[in-house]
């Protein structure tokens, strides 16, 4: 883990800083092991400190990686930073894709005139895009919990029962195989419902003959998985079952584009002139994909607006979808492990068009 | 809802502004009922404006106030404010408690130069200190629905089981009761874990004769509930009794100087004398409590370093701890509604010493 602090002090001259404030809490776990709700970090190539509260001394103690000397001081962290700072003239980096106004601003009040404040984006997150092994295997181990969570689920049939109660069981088939949680809100919505992208489960019952788009995931060890699939509750009409198979086709294209050195932006290009192609550009209103970890979106993003580039050890999902407002929506959605080649899909369920009673 | 507005509009000219925006997504949800991921509000005299984008559509159709004028965006939601400020100078607030420095500056560049944006601290939650009947209706609701919670796990018992164990029974109780999600993550704490006061749960089996801080809440209807009890495994010992009556009589102290018009510190105060004058005031390390609602942890605050005054129809916690490193631990805390006179206690929960096999 230590490897890790190493890694944000050597682009450090990049940023322009000497050394950095890490105050997102996703990152101070990242870099030091720490879980808790108020903890800092002070790194640089001499400066390896971790500061959190009364309250996390025992957990802190039992959690931030040995590299780091770690402080107990007030709940208002900054207040310790003055003391632990090297003499002379400091740039300090900070993650002002993280930090509020009003902290940044406490923190200049706190910081010695010899300081000063450099504005770093969020280069941890940048680190976080390339995973180490124990991470895709964390990743893995979630996606299977998830995988072997929907089978249960799908066995038990899906018309009749409410959306909520299809939610509510498979968040319970998860608890029950060891998640620590749903990596977000469950998603199961038939029929029209689908055609909203982050629909909310309702207290309605799913009927025959449906499409029904299920988006679920497990947080295990720390790790998040993230997964989509669109069942049938018997026969479709034919546009439900063209909107499935141009779906699938687009997802198919966007795995094969994935692939490291690839742009996120080209990546979603591909999959999405499949759907322009079929007329129906202006039903995919969202990105091909985004990054996944300890967060469930992260770097790299997979979209028009994106300026990421795909890197051998990014995990990423590829979820293209087709929406028809008021009559149906179509999602699928696989998480992968980039590499050079192409990428690893973690994901183990079937992409052919699934019936279920 | 759209009162709640009014309040804020009401409040502008001591801020010293025109309008503003609220970026916060809590604040958004108070003020408008969205409950998506991506969502801001802009609030003026005139100016009810709500802005998503294309993947909340439909939600936020469902759910936005009908005092607000809807708008769907692109995903980068500022870029729409432009276009629906009112004409001439405009001293616009923000949420400086809340956007990063990043959004800040984002914010700075969109707005024409006749804008002057007026850092605004966090006045959205400031109007939430005070619950409308219906908010503390359902904040009743989530606690009635985890003491029923507790109650189910207390009457398994609890020696022999790991704390992982409890912690999650408790949860899948609530989960049937109805609970969209615990309100946090349980703490199960036995004998000397209990002296950590944000104590995760280990797999490790509850032993007779320990004290065991439970501090639990469910999330129901988007309001949290928070309590801690603290009961016993069997006989204990004399150290272990005395602290368990110690915190009881500080906790009574508390909530006896709850009122509305009394400061949070000196609420603090009183319960804080009880465990001083055992001397136990180095054991008792954090603040006596804070607001309940939307959010685990919001205004006002019950601590040394508060400055908020209680409001009638203010949900707070009461929890003072004595926490003696490498001993043991006790919290007994209880969610109340301050009123003109005193305080409605919400849980149910018994406070005498209970004992569970």
């Amino acid at each position: 883990m230590s490897e890790r602090a190493g890694r944000l002090v050597a682009g450090l001259p990049d940023i322009g800083a000497d050394l950095m404030v890490v105050t997102s809490l996703v990152n101070v776990r990242y870099l030091t092991g720490y879980t808790g709700s108020n903890g800092l970090a002070v790194i640089g190539p001499d400066t390896r400190v971790f500061i959190t509260d009364f309250r996390y001394a025992e957990q802190s103690a039992t959690e931030v990686d040995g590299g780091f000397d770690r402080r107990i001081a007030t709940l208002d962290l900054m207040e310790a930073i003055d003391e632990i700072l090297p003499a002379g003239s400091q740039r300090m980096a900070f993650e002002d894709a993280h930090l509020t106004v009003r902290s940044h601003q406490r923190l200049r009040e706190l910081m010695p005139e010899r300081v000063e404040l450099v504005a770093a984006g969020d280069p941890v997150e940048a680190l976080r895009t390339v995973k180490s092994a124990d991470e895709i295997a964390r990743i893995r181990a979630a996606t299977e919990l998830a995988d072997a969570a929907l089978g249960e689920i799908m066995e038990q049939g899906l018309t009749g029962r409410t959306e909520i109660e299809v939610a509510t069981a498979l968040e319970h088939a998860m608890g029950e195989r060891g998640a620590k949680a749903a990596s977000f809100d469950s998603i199961v919505a038939a029929g029209p419902h689908g055609a909203l992208p982050h629909a909310q489960p309702r207290n309605e019952a799913i009927g025959p003959g449906e499409l029904v788009v299920i988006d679920w995931g497990a947080e295990l060890d720390g790790y998040c998985s993230d997964c989509t699939r669109t069942v049938a509750t018997g026969e479709l009409g034919d546009e439900a079952r063209a909107a499935y198979e141009l779906v699938r086709e687009a997802q198919l294209v966007g795995l094969d584009a994935v692939r490291a050195g690839v742009g996120g932006r080209d990546a979603d290009s591909a999959a999405r002139a499949v759907i322009d192609a079929a007329g129906h550009g202006d039903h995919f209103g969202h990105g091909l994909g985004h990054g996944v970890g300890l967060e469930i979106h992260e770097a790299p993003r997979l979209s028009q607006r994106s300026d990421d580039v795909l890197r051998t050890g990014s995990v990423v999902t590829v979820e293209p979808g087709v929406y028809l407002p008021g009559r149906l929506g179509v999602r699928i959605e696989d998480l992968v492990v980039v590499t050079e080649a192409g990428c690893d899909i973690l994901t183990s369920l079937p992409k052919d068009l699934v019936t279920v009673g």
